[in-house]
């Protein structure tokens, strides 16, 4: 069982040099990616993972030259020849190699990069007991529905919250709170789901999706997309965020202070069970 | 004469593999850049692009691990070995390799990576009769004093403005005229030129600053910070860019439209000139 890499289809090691340096991924961060959860050796998720990646190319005008059909061969590909059956596999796409100028380059070969690692599927003390957050300013750019290569407003925030000892931070533009780092953000009050709409502010996420179209209703909760406030947040009864290797992840300490009485809420436990229980079924685990 | 590459000190072939897949520039924009230009085999303002290097490192908390002396010794290497005299020099450092994770790696080992390549000095068409700009929403993150490797705003913009027949496109944030997507940008009103104040929304161009230090008080002209809407741009006498590559480019059209009467102003054509006799001392030029 070994991380390993894959450029344009080709199986290679993870420390090779694979990037030339005019690389439009490398110098403008101008490229997109997914990020999906393997379990079971089985991808979860996957054909949503890859529908989004399309869209973020046609929302950059990058060519899609791979096929649904090539981009799960290559994920299968990558469990295969790794022996990994718990993981996750990265991919992204870059508007390939051209002499350094902002403006698309005439001629576009786009360079698909691709790598897997393993991730434990059992589930960690974040999950089971709650984990903390950290309220930041939102500073990335007004395109964060695109999923970028130009993350450095989310690693900025995500060190900041890490080294105020918090997993995630929860980023608030013009007041409104709009996600976490690498993760959606939601927060219960009086029984009802809340979070950010679906918009140029945040990124509509896989999990996300699955929970307000799958998991919620089925298990008879409401989940209404409306912006929030931090005050909304602070006198909220629950809070929770979703992401592929985030899952649902409960909040129970926000800012410093309990979120509600302090310990993982009912509605974000049943819908982080519904969750797992989907992963079990989809991935034929147990 | 040919374009080379250099990685850590070491000279390069521009087509070689040189960056593995989890360089953190590739996969997160993580990393900070400099364009210096090289006149006569001299490169120009090269101390005040250094300065701002190690700026836009401290601000990302990547360590600088080489002096301006090596800086500086890497870019004469670079025209020494390409025989290159009349050209640009293209430098980025990023926060090295690491297993992805938003957060910083808790082991940091910054790679440098750089290019020369030619770039005539003769002005071309667009820096003597003027060139056309296109106004734009600024849709950047909210650091955009920092030079990072986050630039598909900057991307997408300068392509709009491409497709629209533009050389560049001026951005608008919240009705207030920011910059170009690769210049600063000035207007000129009653004798009295403007520019967006220097804040977290704007470049400190090297060359938006010499003119502002230096260039317009030797000429008797006075430059305000100041912040202007696009009706104030439509009102303007004149309007330009500045920037490394840019020099000092007149606008003659915005959005369609002559800017005054159309040509090049006189205030505009003064600090062009002046910019110019500037690079011939420091460059031993003529």
């Amino acid at each position: 069982m070994k991380p390993i890499g894959l450029i344009d289809g080709k199986l290679i090691d993870l420390s090779e040099n694979i990037v030339p340096m005019e690389d439009r991924g490398h110098q403008f961060g101008d490229g997109v990616y997914e990020v999906t959860r393997v379990y079971n050796g089985y991808c979860f998720a996957l054909k949503q993972h890859i529908d989004r990646l399309y869209r973020s190319l046609r929302e950059l005008k990058i060519p899609a030259v791979y096929t649904t059909e090539e981009l799960t061969g290559f994920h299968e590909l990558l469990i295969k020849e790794s022996g990994i059956t718990d993981g996750a596999v990265y991919l992204q796409i870059t508007r390939g190699v051209a002499p350094r100028a902002h403006g698309f380059p005439d001629s576009v070969v786009p360079r698909l990069t691709m790598s897997i690692r393993p991730m434990s599927s059992v589930p960690d003390k974040n999950k089971l007991e709650g984990a903390k957050a950290l309220l930041i300013p939102d500073e990335r750019w007004l395109r964060c529905d695109i999923k970028s290569l130009n993350l450095l407003g989310n690693v900025l925030g995500k060190q900041k919250a890490k080294e105020a000892g918090c997993f995630e931070g929860v980023q608030v533009r013009d007041e409104y709170v709009t996600e976490g780092t690498s993760s959606n953000f939601f927060v219960v009050k009086d029984d009802v789901v809340w979070t950010h709409p679906d918009c140029n502010l945040i990124l509509k996420g896989v999990t996300r999706t699955l929970l307000i179209e799958k998991l919620a209703p089925a298990a008879g909760v409401l989940v209404v997309e409306k912006k929030f406030n931090t005050a909304f947040v602070k006198a909220a009864d629950e809070a929770f965020l979703s992401g592929t290797t985030t899952e649902i992840t409960p909040l129970v300490i926000i800012d410093g202070k309990p979120v509600g009485n302090g310990a993982v809420g009912p509605i974000t436990r049943k819908l982080q069970e519904a969750y797992w229980a989907l992963i079990d079924r989809e991935c034929n685990r147990k």
